[in-house]
């Protein structure tokens, strides 16, 4: 049996996402920057996606910008903002968890001059509105805050703070990272009063290397790649037909029967973390049920270090993930579990799983009923070494 | 009968670009970060295209950095050694007559300080080695030449360029946009002394959203994209396996048979020139023979306006481009026509013909036979306005 446990770190690509990829490789192949037909058919593709997903968002199709991926989308919306709005002021508020790609951009920004404030998290690996509001000063440009976190699932209080923002300093731009969260929320950024929203495609079965940013038609941004002057000027270069077509029918998918199957996780969610908690010396650091997102559940098995567990597991067809995976394959401290205030022990346990909606309750028992099998003689191996 | 005669713009998918593209979206789907065996999977495809290219090119495979097409490609060659060089130096040489992702660049990096020299051309579209030598200043960090363009196939002196650098300045970096030279010659990055070459996915039947810079390990190079530290910690954000695999697929199938490729093309394009001449007020702009590249040719057809024939070819099954259509769709006056000295009615009638080596003798001469027939229509027609 094979049990694919770590879709937060990719996702399978749907069967109608891939035929309309081929479609648009092979035989719609157009360039939708030509002025023939050729070009005029692989222009309707842009359109349909792009109506797509603002009709899912409930924004105007032209807010919505096509990118490479997460990384690109939340490097646009930081340095992006940052860069076209540096008069108004420097300072940049963000949590102490978030993604590389946030991140290290924000360490970017501070080597351009920028200040950025990092907000700690509680032991769920939440923010509160008001750590945000307290973080204010009057040099404040943009707030930068994920949706879901990725490798404990923790929900952010994204509308909270959207909320608050608007109310107190409506100048100020809100990003959020909702590469975890999209296609497992319905996120309505005009009502949440979020300016930037980015997205991934591969987190949600669709294609690798394609991305979005919504971008608020009030916000003053500048490109960060120079070109041709596709999609308004904000993203150069030939537009990823197939790439943006799949994204389109990913998100579609993930919204046609979106209640069933966010139910459907949240229950083998809970069925996990029931399981694990019945499994001796385990700590889990994501939340039961509603409080935390659907398709992530983080814990540590104490005395049994994240790469044994998961190479054990994987030699049983079960994939699951230590750390968050997106990080090149440099080990290092997770900065999210860290935040969290875990011990060290419980760092270098920790393991992530990762559903979809295809996942099986059958794969969570083989998870369960491996781990329970192996795990007294791992800890056993770990004593003796 | 159908003749896409615009290879330059975009070209279909290789069969067997789209199976491997299948594959890594489906079967071997995984994230190259993951540790575990889906992940090692897919790094395999990685290592795969990367040694592919890396071979075709003769350099070390750590120097290819793959990127989410060309405008990415020449972003990160000028951004990324600009502000990792700008110590030495703020002082650039580039053409006037480069690709919008290069010269819309180079006015970024102006806007950051730095100042840029824009070469003007002869009338075939070139620049010659001593221009760049005598352009030289103490504060020269980077000279970027295209090394075909994408309008008329001129073939700019790229192999005298990087020898006089060699011998004259060394420390000078030396980036080639190879966007429209990849696949039509053989390019020896390190016995021509280039530093850094771009290329793109789909203008060699491989995938949009594909590309790579070829970067030298002796240049000092700053990432564009901030993330989770792939590539070398240059280009962040999960590699997109299928893009890769699909690009290196596509160089291989390019360099399979290369000599007998090249040479059909050459002969297709005399061919499409010698029947261009036989239409009354044609000039062409493109050289024939080995002196311009196989697979472009530029001609005006006096008296006609570019839309006009493009719409009329088009009618007949015929995709041809006015202008170089990478630039959006803008209309905008060619600053490769102009700078080449060309009259306004010249510039106002260009169209571009582009080869692959899959187009055909008969697919030339359905062109030539389509033009011939309606030309002295539309001539009547234009004048009528």
């Amino acid at each position: 049996m094979e049990a694919y446990l770590d879709n937060s770190a990719t996702t399978v690509v749907a069967d109608s996402v891939r035929e309309i990829m081929i479609k648009t490789m092979t035989e719609d192949f157009g360039n939708p920057s030509s002025l023939h037909m050729k070009g005029v058919e692989a222009e309707k593709y842009l359109r349909t996606a792009r109506d797509e997903i603002a009709g899912i968002l409930k924004v105007q199709p032209k807010e919505i910008i096509f990118t490479s991926g997460g990384t690109e989308s939340n490097n646009l919306a930081i340095i992006g903002t940052a860069t076209a709005n540096a008069r108004a002021g420097k300072h940049i508020i963000t949590t102490a968890i978030e993604h590389a790609s946030v991140l290290n951009t924000m360490h970017h920004m501070e080597e351009l001059g920028f200040s950025v404030t990092y907000l700690p998290v509680d032991k769920h690996g939440k923010i509160t509105a008001k750590q945000v509001f307290d973080a204010l000063t009057e040099d404040t440009i943009l707030v930068s805050v994920m949706h879901v976190n990725n490798e404990v699932g923790a929900v952010e209080p994204v509308e909270e703070i959207g909320e608050m923002l608007h109310k107190e300093r409506p100048e100020i731009l809100f990003h959020v990272d909702g590469i975890q969260s999209f296609g497992k929320y319905q996120i309505r950024p005009k009502k949440y009063h979020i300016d930037l929203f980015s997205v991934s495609g591969h987190k949600i079965h669709g294609p690798k290397g394609s991305g979005f940013l919504y971008v608020s038609d009030r916000v003053k941004i500048k490109p960060i790649l120079f070109g041709g002057g596709q999609q308004r000027g904000l993203r150069s270069g030939t537009d990823n037909v197939p790439g943006i077509a799949g994204i389109g029918e990913a998100a579609a998918l993930m919204y046609r029967n979106f209640d069933e199957n966010t139910a459907h996780m949240y229950e083998l969610k809970d069925k996990l973390i029931d399981g694990l908690g019945k499994i001796s010396g385990t700590v889990v650091h994501s939340e039961r049920g509603r409080d935390s997102a659907p398709h992530i559940v983080n814990v540590s098995f104490i005395g049994v270090r994240s790469e044994v567990m998961l190479h054990t597991l994987e030699a049983k067809g079960i994939y699951v993930s230590s750390g968050s995976a997106c990080s090149s394959n440099h080990p290092h401290i997770s900065e999210t579990l860290s935040g969290m205030g875990l011990s060290r022990d419980e760092i270098d346990s920790a393991i992530r799983f990762s559903l979809c909606e295809k996942t099986t309750g059958e794969e969570i028992d083989y998870a369960l009923e491996i781990i329970g099998e192996n795990i007294e003689t791992l800890r056993k191996f770990t004593r003796r070494k």
